[in-house]
């Protein structure tokens, strides 16, 4: 997810336009999670497909390193694919691009979408450059799979169920929003270990992710903001407000808790794993920020 | 396949660039033919990938109405399908809009966008939108499948094979750019009842797609344009350098042709089938203008 558009929040305008969209018999989860979740020709997993876009003068600026701009609009999208679970496998990229632009930048920007492409053996496998008159737009489009048993949604959490977050929040924009990598290692650790029962990756901010999972799930939350793993430097409000984070949240039951702690530590000793709160009948947020979600990076600048 | 990039071909600049893309084993046919084709989790069919953009101020204008903006951008992906007989089956949408539109426009767009979706039974999957500072950028990204052994692709022509096109080329921009309906039946007949040896759809002109599609099958071509189907009104000029005719431009043997003739005009009664020409060993272009490709709608307003 990124902005809203406009005045109508983006979640909003999108429920009441994807109500009426078409679908068929072979769709399994269309928009509102992380990436769809489709049935192909009788294969026995399933296909994810996932399009983000990075626009310039929003998610990044006329000075960002152009290779660093392909290396965040690629794992953005391969982003979401942890988020469920699943394995990417091929890419493809389409660009709006000022006339003016110079070919060197958008062979740098290519430099970077297939370094982290390659990351996780994606291949791109297309691209369509269009010019426009205004900021360029770089929109990557991920297909790939999930086996049907580890494929984890915003709604299957349940009661009482343990909150998890992976790495720090807060801070992204001080440089980890252009050289995160795509929590798919540990993602797919966790589905081959443990029983998730619902996932998202918080690309807005905990504070808007959060509330999304949860109430995909049906159920409230609460959230001890003293645990919260602070990015260093960040304030509470920063870890819950800033966005990009790009980490993993998680539910889980808490009989799984000590093992799944134990055995984190030693599998991923350099990468916190915190338990944030719980999913709970009804939200009891002690600290009302919670709801102030995603503060876009260009409204802060 | 849409604009030129400032000075550099767009064929010229792509071609540089993904020779040095990241590929997998899975990969059928990556960048370069009108679709992507690749294989999918033990599934028989191959997977189909395709990504297309239309621009604010390039592929239509301000005035231009919404709803025949998302039906054209729709139906530009499904024209790629077409091109490889392929049968598209889920669409995802990614919008960059100025915060200042209305959400009544985008209403209507999606409305477009589904109508032309529903109109082949394909399902819209997810949406992502973006702010942007600029002109609005809409990418339609659309997956599918073809059995392996009814895909064609661009590059399997041979010499002396006849060229046809479907329908009228030439004056687009009058209003069927907003309007037309990618040749999805009429492939998917063809590759049914006939053995096509080549194919490419007619976005870019004629006198740019078909040396594309003769240049990928290694051969040159000859074309008596006093046979080309023009539009009313257009002349062999217009309809060689319009562009944005979708209609689809295939390659056949002669042994086919009195058959292909008699039952296509039984079965397409409206459309005109059209032998314009033949594959050969050199290119014998008898008018120089056919070299001179896509005039764009904008350079041409």
């Amino acid at each position: 997810m990124t902005r809203v558009l406009g005045e109508l929040g983006e979640d909003k305008l999108l429920a009441q336009v994807f109500l009426r969209l078409n679908r068929n018999s072979r769709v399994v989860i269309g928009a509102g999670d992380d990436c769809a979740v489709v049935k192909f020709r009788g294969a026995k997993d399933w296909l994810l497909l996932k399009t983000d876009c990075v626009v310039e003068e929003v998610h990044f600026t006329k000075e960002t390193n152009a290779r660093a701009v392909g290396w965040k609009a690629m794992m953005r999208a391969l982003s979401d694919f942890a988020a469920m679970s699943g394995i990417p496998e091929f890419a493809i990229i389409t660009l709006a691009v000022a006339g003016k632009k110079k070919a060197s930048w958008v062979g740098e920007l290519y430099r970077g979408l297939n370094r982290a492409a390659a990351r996780f053996d994606v291949a791109i496998v297309g691209g369509e450059t269009s010019e426009t008159t205004g900021p360029t737009v770089i929109v990557v489009s991920v297909a790939g799979f999930v086996e049907r048993r580890r494929c984890i949604l915003r709604s299957g959490g349940k009661a009482n169920d343990d909150l998890f977050v992976t790495g720090e929040l807060g801070g992204s924009i001080r440089g980890r929003h252009l050289r995160f990598v795509a929590r798919i290692d540990e993602a797919r650790w966790l589905t081959a270990n443990f029983n998730v029962h619902a996932m998202i990756d918080l690309s807005d901010g905990l504070g808007t992710d959060l509330p999304r999972l949860a109430r995909s799930s049906k159920f409230g939350f609460s959230i001890d903001q003293r645990a919260l793993p602070l990015s260093r430097g960040c304030s509470i409000r920063q870890a819950i407000s800033d966005g990009e984070d790009y980490e993993l949240l998680f539910a889980v039951s808490p009989r799984e808790r000590k093992r799944l702690q134990t055995r984190w530590q030693k599998k991923f000793p350099e990468l916190p794993l915190t338990r944030i709160g719980r999913l709970n009948q009804r939200s009891k947020i002690k600290n009302q920020k919670l709801k102030s979600g995603y503060v876009h990076f260009r409204q802060r600048r």
